[in-house]
């Protein structure tokens, strides 16, 4: 028997996509229902196989789904489980995509009062830079981590149903309370992602930006791949997350301020000494982390 | 007729190594002589087939040399040109792979002033995160770039010299004035080092440092390669090309006020247009490079 027989995606993108071709391989789904902001993009998801119908409105998606999938730039979470709420049924497990979990917690709260039993965020660590259906795959969360974040109200069913879904795609699931992984993913994504995007916006609008990039290579590749990451998306997490990624950016700038005393006092050995510590860290952490992992 | 009868490697780790390598498989060199810190390394070397004979002295080493690759930390040109000038033959062919030029040019004229016209100084922009002799691969330099710097004394025959043997390499070869290439990398490279050591150093020191790096997942991974690049090659960059790196960090330092100044301010259709910018730019860049790059 599958695990869920309707569910519904709202937003039909990479991430969104890539969860309902995961279920679909698995046999885990019997019928997939998008939803989205236009019918064109909804029209390309059914035509590549992703969903199996464009849900022409709110009320008859929703009519005895018995899961959803949020799936939307974090900014729209609010309004669309506003959306939700109308035509919601009792008992329909919900679950989300956000990179950020307290202001889930805070709209689900806010919008979703009668649902609180049923209604379990979580944070597939999966994605390219990629966006947009076009980019969904049925193996994008194999291997990969998903957090979920469960409501003291929630429903232990729901929950485990949730979970089930996502080690359905692959995936393998931690629980974390959403403050603590708003500042971890602060740390470690929500800031390398506005570094990176900073440091091509930078060299982008000097007058030798061609010369510049002419001879960027590898290193620069690396670095900046998350900068051609879907902007839309990353405002909306830099607004949700701002006071733990600002705390983490003046922890940075210390950091930077350190290694630029270093510098003008020509400290080469302090200096190295910072680069050791780094390079056994990262060294250390790359050994660790084997499997393929991707960022959102 | 191989271009190189005898090549001297001064210093046989990755690039030295495979500088070698590549020219004995193009049979572009007929015999390989290294000069190294330890005559342990050396030995390896001779093991692993990438130089014939460990030079027992520079003396005799140099003997007979029509080209000498220096390829050493940076911060060792100066001492390791004094010890060549005592030795070196009027016409032996010398260059280096030092990511900095402005100091190459000052050791050079400093120490070499008697040989300005065989000195021709380059840089091949390729390398890995691993460094030393094991790491030596003769298609290192395939389809990369080599910035070659030429002095003014130079003479022509010595430059196209040294250009044939990067273009045996695989390399493509551009020339440039020292101080237009220490600003460029000190952007495209220096910096992108520096704040990737400074993010894994920052994230090592916390005391919930396992707790973030288990979350870390391949936006980080890719940010943060470069961040296991050998610490003395960077502290000797740094320290060569300290005000060029300062002068690039403060621009940065800049562009991070901005995007705190728009965190705090809640401005997130300023900050998706930055982003949108930065995208455009990253993937504009990334279009037109296609070749595979690696950087040092």
């Amino acid at each position: 028997m599958a695990l869920i027989n309707k569910l519904v995606i709202c937003g039909v993108g990479l991430i969104g996509g890539s969860f309902a071709l995961a279920l679909k391989n698995k046999g885990e789904v019997r019928h997939v229902v998008g939803i989205g902001r236009t019918q064109a993009a909804l029209a390309r998801a059914v035509k590549l196989g992703v969903i199996d119908e464009a849900g022409a409105d709110l009320p008859s998606a929703l009519a005895g789904a018995d899961f959803v999938l949020l799936s939307v730039p974090v900014g729209q979470t609010d309004a669309v489980l506003e959306s939700l709420a109308l035509h919601l049924q009792a008992g329909t497990v919900v679950t989300d995509v956000g990179s950020t979990k307290s202001d889930v917690f805070a709209a689900v709260y806010r919008r979703l009062d009668a649902h609180l039993a049923s209604v379990v965020p979580s944070h597939p660590i999966a994605g390219t830079e990629r966006s947009g259906v076009e980019a969904a795959n049925a193996a994008l969360f194999e291997g990969k981590r998903t957090v979920v974040t469960p409501l003291p109200e929630n429903d232990p069913a729901a929950v485990e149903k949730v979970k089930a879904a996502w080690r359905a795609c692959g995936a393998s699931v931690v629980d974390m309370a959403p403050q603590d992984h708003d500042r971890v993913f602060a740390a470690v994504s929500h800031l390398p992602h506005l570094l990176a995007y900073g440091l091509v916006h930078d060299l982008a609008g000097r007058a030798n930006a061609e010369l510049l990039f002419s001879h960027a290579a590898s290193g620069f590749r690396d670095f900046t791949r998350i900068a051609a990451s879907s902007p839309e998306m990353w405002r909306d997490i830099c607004m949700a997350n701002r006071q733990a990624i600002v705390s983490e950016l003046d922890q940075y700038l210390g950091e930077l301020a350190l290694i630029r005393s270093l510098l003008l006092a020509d400290n080469g050995d302090r200096l190295e000494l910072l680069f050791q510590e780094a390079r056994e860290a990262r060294t250390r952490w790359g050994e660790k982390t084997l499997f393929d992992i991707r960022d959102i």
